[in-house]
């Protein structure tokens, strides 16, 4: 098992900090700048295995807050772990469960020992510590394992914002402690809120313990697009550039456009599935909603080039598959959003390659601008 | 445009009345007996066009009832007709509309004349006469379109029977004279409760008019398996050899291998996805309840030889599918049964080429009977 992880920076756009990569795992190859399907609880919502591969993804990401309350991480362990259980044989990452412990939990208490919290499901008490969230994720069997990180609302003292960043450092320690697995990678969780001054010292000192990879956390949690912009703007120029830099529960398609021509390489997000089952689809057009009645005698697909299940139809069965209320709608909008992403991601690489990133960039905000309408931003953040 | 139907008797089983069959229409070729996967609002629930394709179906239904209320026959038409609509290009037939007025429409009247009905979808008031069915199926565009029919609940007085299948008789006669497309079948059903002298007369004066094909309706209304078979053991002698015979809404693994034993060849039903949304899958062995305990930490496929998507997983993970609310649960429990269903109809035309049919049938009855468990009968003759 020597090297099982490898991140190539293979090229830098020449106009902005967009890079293009490649991050090899023991489940294979992922190509970067890429974009993660959100599997919370062990499912991509709506889409079946072969179709998830269809649309492009390359990994996938699942929750250890959700897989471990239900089924339970010795039940995953039991049925092959994660890979088998979900018939994925490509990369997975898990979440840690510290953003679902902010977000979820009922009745959380965190100190510097771990979170402990009342199950969302059942109410039963659940204690989980930075160890413990290691254990987890290592009888899942993920590829990449993300650190226990303390998440705060946002905006909030600086102090508490401080406190949580660098008790979220403390924890990543504790967690390369833990971590036993030497076919599991570990990446630490850069903290701070929107205060540059504490980004850079949680990026400094997560670099200094040197992690396989960084993800940026605490964002997507209610600020502005351009705080995020601007806080990644900080952060990033902090990260080495030989490890892979993932943003957590981003974004539109303008977020990850925007995020990798500041040198992001790695999203997840709900937005494709979570828009997709309320009948939103994303196009290089700009979104279209399909319970509208301009869509009921519309022969077209959502885009003529898409090679989606969901593209074989036009609009106005779609819009049809809706209003009947059938559940081949919001199968069929997932499906054509995750392509979408994976299509659009697939394009930025391309762009990078070619030195273009800024032009490309330029003409999907053009084209998205055209649409009438805007994008519901619900569920930016959140475990799908 | 010659010729487009044509049914060919193929061979007859040495030990039972089985036959093997071969259906051409203007969309393809089904193979007889068949079971046609129900897409009641022109969507096979859960299911796209390529998984049910692959499930093994030829030939799938839908419903006139449903589409002339929502989206209306003028948008599907719009839309290009039922096969475009669905992205379905083998074979289509629409069920004519009689049994929802029976079963789903508010406040039906019916005379002579046809059936005036309240929308169970918006309290609608709706017309259907023959004439007006045969219009709606000629716009969706289906390739076997099916007669309006008069359907009474049973037990019912024999009076009430014998004219409600004597008006069918004469509506069968108004919608052939009706008819206009030469690309669209027109089957004509017989009807007659349990009454074997009616079930008689019915069929014969149908016979007389010379349809393409002839459905047995009026059944799967509460009647037992046993009245049922009786009365196809009775009504089938009455129909031609060289016609395609349809016994609509019917029905469970034992029901279809029952009634192919007799010589029908035609089926249409939804116990398969309907089942399958509720956590029951149709296997050899008996039907599963993935709900249950017992299936928390199997590794086994429901099926080790079945080659559809649900079958690449283990139970395990099926059943925290549906214990965590998670879609795709009821997605590929719905694949699996249609899959289940083709498969075993695959198998009985083979045993019917091999004269042991009724071989077949023991060998079925004795692994179904191994499940511990018995299959809820419900939504037997209901549009899915």
């Amino acid at each position: 098992m020597a090297m099982p992880f490898r991140f190539e920076l293979l090229h830098q756009d020449a106009g902005s900090a967009a890079r293009l990569g490649h991050f090899t795992t023991p489940h294979g190859a992922v190509d970067m700048p890429a974009f993660m399907p959100v599997g919370t609880q062990a499912s991509v919502k709506g889409v079946d295995a072969g179709r998830l591969r269809e649309s492009g993804a390359q990994m996938i990401l699942a929750n250890t807050y959700h897989l471990l309350l239900r089924p339970g991480a010795e039940t995953v362990a039991a049925l092959g772990g994660l890979h088998t259980l979900m018939g994925w044989d490509g990369p997975i990452l898990t979440d840690s469960g510290g953003f679902q412990i902010f977000s979820l939990a009922e009745r959380a208490t965190i100190d510097e020992h771990g979170a402990v919290f009342r199950s969302h499901i059942d109410g039963a008490r659940v204690e989980l510590t930075p160890e413990d969230s290691i254990a987890v994720q290592e009888r899942l069997g993920s590829d990449v394992a993300m650190q226990l990180d303390h998440v705060v609302a946002l905006p909030n003292d600086r102090e508490v914002i401080a406190e949580a960043m660098r008790r979220s450092v403390r924890w990543a320690l504790r967690c390369r402690a833990a971590a036993k697995r030497p076919d599991q990678a570990l990446f630490a969780i850069v903290q701070g809120g929107l205060d540059a001054e504490l980004r850079a010292e949680s990026a400094e000192r997560l670099v200094a313990m040197d992690f396989a990879g960084y993800a940026i956390g605490g964002l997507s949690v209610g600020e502005t697009p351009e705080e995020m912009y601007e806080t990644l703007h900080v952060t990033l120029p902090h990260l080495p550039r030989d490890r892979p830099r993932y943003l957590m529960g981003v974004g539109r398609p303008i977020d990850l456009l925007e995020a990798i021509a500041l040198g992001v390489d790695l999203f997840d997000c709900v937005m494709p599935t979570r828009n997709g089952r309320n009948a939103l689809a994303f196009t290089d057009r700009g979104p279209l909603r399909l319970r509208n009645l301009q869509h009921a005698l519309d022969r077209e697909p959502l885009e003529p080039d898409c090679p989606c299940p969901a593209c074989r139809h036009s609009r106005g069965y779609l819009r049809h598959l809706f209003q009947a209320n059938e559940m081949l709608g919001p199968i069929l909008l997932s499906i054509h959003n995750l392509t979408y992403y994976q299509r659009l991601l697939a394009r930025a690489r391309q762009a990078i390659a070619e030195d273009r990133f800024t032009a490309f960039c330029a003409e999907r905000r053009q084209g998205w601008n055209r649409g009438q309408d805007d994008i519901a931003v619900f569920g930016l953040r959140i475990a799908d």
